[in-house]
């Protein structure tokens, strides 16, 4: 049994932790923190746990008690994460970092970002991007996680496929991204009130959301060079999901060839990857088909034959954008089944 | 193993039962039909469920292959399940029916309610109508199940601690009820279009809705006389989950005692039942927290120590009320954890 | 033209006010101040005002500016008004104020409920309960109002026909209300998210609200004696609407007589009322068709001709249940067609 | 007093028609005509309206009445428009046509994109396609009159601007758009159910859409030449907006410029527009702010300077992408102001 502590619990990430680890066969969440809320049983702020957790509550942060445990997970503001991660390395215990800290490999690039200094420079070169479908090796062995974003996750998924087998220009590319508002996390803002975000469709976040050098970033890698890419997100209303719709156009190679087969090259890419499912030709894929599941769903277009693609790809922010993938992740790095703990099936209606 | 059949399978109840059914571990579904979809993939019409059922098709309803199951759902509309059932207990099969047709013990009545002649009146002896917090024993060994209606559940389970203990008077009671939109089923009506049901509140059904004498039917079981009950169900801007509030009267004796201990006689009642929780004293339940799960959720309070009490009792309608409870019926039936295939958590948000 | 000010002009409330005043054909807004965000421009915060009031600016309050003013608007929390309506009154300014500071007329039972000294008494006097269809007269000749709350509206107009007529027991009464989540105001709290108020009915505020004694204090008038009253408010997934169904029982005198007309009774109380619509026998009142407007539709039902009758009375919480209600007592206290400004159809769907 | 009549009216178009004619002072409704429903009065299908038309009931479709009118409106599904509109106007009554029936100029693209041979060729020679921003003058003068659909209204706003001063390439033009679910109209399907629709997000009408050749159509008029334009619209979880965010390359003549002012080409095109608003730089449009108004509001942003454009273009389907644009339609060939009976501020929230 993997003993499981849990920094920032109170949030939508932190209790999506909890729920997905009430019904895994091999860890226990031993700790769980929150400022804000120590000594709120976990019950009582969720009701959805009743009958989970009964004896947990959450207690102020304490090095000691998160060492003690196996694995911590950090469902926290940014910053927090490059304050303890040393510690608990040090003490033996694996770190998966829901939070940014650790997402961009340049901490220069991370400063101007988010707007304050890098705090934990020295442990970058050893963070690994926990995307199991590029990084799985380096996952398993790996000490401490960077779980991408949301919409890099989403994003990501949607692109590598062409990128890797470099049949699309790689610059103009675009990626229109909704998301559900609990993207924006359990904190009291107007703009994630009932009141203001439901019947409404905006953008936001331009012109330069922090998603899109974790995404410039991951696609660079794929490509093997530098990539132009728009990137707009837009609030939906809804709490739950991304729909990411991706515009790539084929380059002048694929172009020549008789026959660029674009469904076979996503087929073949996620053939065997067990949280990526690839929808039959002339599908589109819905964001409540993943709901509360840590699977992405992804669909690919040519219309009318011409030289523009387009990529569906859709996922449940808060799962596979966030604690899904990082219990993902936990499974790999303790040689676990990979989706031990995260093989729910959406609610449909 | 368990084989079951599903009469019925593209309504709402109908991927209910598949979705909670997959995760079963000592049931499979060999048959599932559909008149409308017959030779439809499962996967293809409900892409939740893909990796799951990928070899099972809706297919033409065959008394031969559903008498083959151990076990029949009809998940379908009033009238299908009188038909059949004679057939299927023929054979040994059991039956689980989600409909209407064997809930009123009176043939007559149950005619005046749905508006043709009951067609089959000799089983009506031996349906046990399976609200296991009632019913446990005969379910256990019952051939025929009629699962209780949605507005049925939460209004009986509400009501029911407070009339067996016999401290409210038993006029005058009102069960003012709130149901998401799924308890109209996946029919397309113009009434259920998200333009139409969203965004607005209104009652419907008035001045009686056919659940109104099945839920009469229980509560004078339970008192051991007649009741007199005003029902008013509301249609409310969300998929799932039903919120009955109910208000009745202390009668005369409970008003002479000192103390009459209202949260106790609930948590008396429902201490042992694993599909009941009684909330603390002064917390309102919220449907979302039983949202997908056999939980039915019950709080009480006396406002101000007078003489009315408000009893708040949710569930999900197509769990609790509908899909989820068949199953629990059915564990019950074959001797299996009464909770098997029932334990998920509610997604939160 | 009537010149216009409004104190605390950023919330809901608020917005509505300018919404309804930007049509209105004698008034016209000179001052709308908004600690928080004095300086911004009413466009800037309010999109949907672009066009209007494109010179208007959020101004701190400022006494000499809204003394010169005819008429002052509150949309402000308990205690503002207290402490400006004295000066505003000396300076010849009427006040209209949408808070709860004027709506008790008893200072102590005020203080009770709101957990603060009340700050004017002296005012409590002359004070007018703006509830136009009961006090007409008063509302115009009265220099300070107090606009009535939303739930408070829906439930007196729904109960007072069959008080007025005497038709029914003043105990047992249930007013089990149904709101959308902007009455809980433009606040950022975490219960008014989108991702904790979407998809879920809940009570909330109990065991008691603050508009229960302002409801019971108008109910008193109308029986002539105290009434016994049950107040449930539920929290509904969507932005506007109050939905009060209400529960009560004919008494003896009008069992007795042969044909008690209910419907009649509604029909004939609000004959002549402009801001209030009795359907026709048989139908219920949606919320959606009051959206915007300062309508109240109500019906009555007797259901199995019994003793039991529901009354079902439906307003836009933010127009008849606030800013609306608000613009008819300004249009009654000077001279105006009542209706003026206020004549918007709801929006469907 | 212009006289009105509407063909099939009980749709959400035919709605929305009743509700801006309702506060028109230049027009009064005479006839309307539904198959369906004749008979029902007009408050009874639409309780919004009761207090408006009173006397006004649907009736069956006759063309001595309609063509008694000035100007008949077709809110009807294609091909019903053909059959009429001769009759019409050989009566000298002007028709407005809300479908797609002479939306296209070329009829055999017409029947290959609705499958049926187009039935009024002879009449596509006069019929202005009734985009205000576009063809103002020739709609004055018009007979006949096509209403441009919810997308295409949106996209070409949005696009017009870029085309018409030669600033980005033609080809590889993307219109990623979002739509509330009455764009499917009030028909009783599955998907526009609330339970399908709510809490999702999906693209659907891949690979092509019918609104694809009439967007094509009006931007190569505003290019003057082809264009190659992806098409991708999204069901949304509300009931009116469309929200179209449109993705174009400035072409290698701008990018020579020292400075492409992009705010300055969508400020000066729309400067005199009464119906278009184009937002300050670096605001985003929300379709809440046009809801139930004929504005659209329109954003231009060009991300870290580079290459690729962002356009946001939102209206509300059914008023400026339908019904009210066929007012502001007749407004202008009456001679009246051309935003008469348009003047509703959308409801915030």
């Amino acid at each position: 049994m993997i003993n499981v502590g849990i920094v920032g619990g109170t949030g939508y990430t932190g209790v999506e932790l909890l729920r997905q680890l009430a019904s895994h066969p091999e860890a226990q969440v031993r700790v769980i923190t929150s400022r804000s809320d120590a000594g709120t049983s976990v019950a009582d702020m969720y009701p959805n746990l009743r009958g989970h957790f009964d004896d947990l509550r959450f207690s102020e942060p304490d090095v000691k008690a998160l060492g003690a445990c196996d694995v911590v997970f950090f469902a926290t503001p940014h910053g927090v994460a490059h304050a303890l991660a040393a510690e608990l390395l040090a003490e033996g215990t694996r770190v998966i970092d829901l939070s940014a800290d650790f997402r961009l490999q340049d901490a220069e690039e991370w400063s101007h970002w988010y707007g304050q200094p890098h705090g934990a420079v020295d442990l970058l070169p050893e963070a690994v991007y926990g995307l199991p479908e590029v990084n799985r090796e380096q996952i398993k062995t790996a000490r401490l996680i960077a779980v991408p974003g949301c919409y890099p996750t989403a994003v990501q998924l949607g692109f590598l496929p062409l990128l890797e087998a470099g049949v699309i220009e790689t610059d103009g590319l675009i990626a229109d991204c909704k998301s559900g508002v609990s993207g924006a996390g359990r904190g009291a803002k107007v703009g994630s009130l009932l009141c203001e975000a439901s019947e409404n469709m905006k953008a936001y976040g331009m012109p330069a959301h922090r998603h899109l050098p974790e995404i410039r970033q991951g696609m660079r890698r794929a490509a093997q060079h530098d990539v132009e890419l728009t990137f707009v997100p837009h609030l939906t209303p809804m709490t739950r999901g991304i729909h990411a719709t991706l515009h790539a156009r084929l380059n002048g190679n694929s172009l020549k060839l008789k026959d660029v087969d674009i469904q076979g090259i996503f087929d073949t890419r996620f053939a065997s990857e067990p949280c990526v499912d690839v929808l039959p030709q002339g599908h589109c894929p819905e964001t409540r088909s993943v709901r509360g599941t840590n699977m992405c769903r992804i669909a690919v277009f040519r219309p009318e034959g011409g030289r523009q693609l387009v990529v569906m790809s859709v996922i449940d922010n808060l799962v596979k954008g966030a604690s899904g993938q990082a219990i993902q992740n936990m499974n790999l790095m303790f040689g676990l089944n990979e989706t031990s703990g995260l093989q729910q099936i959406a609610l449909l209606p």
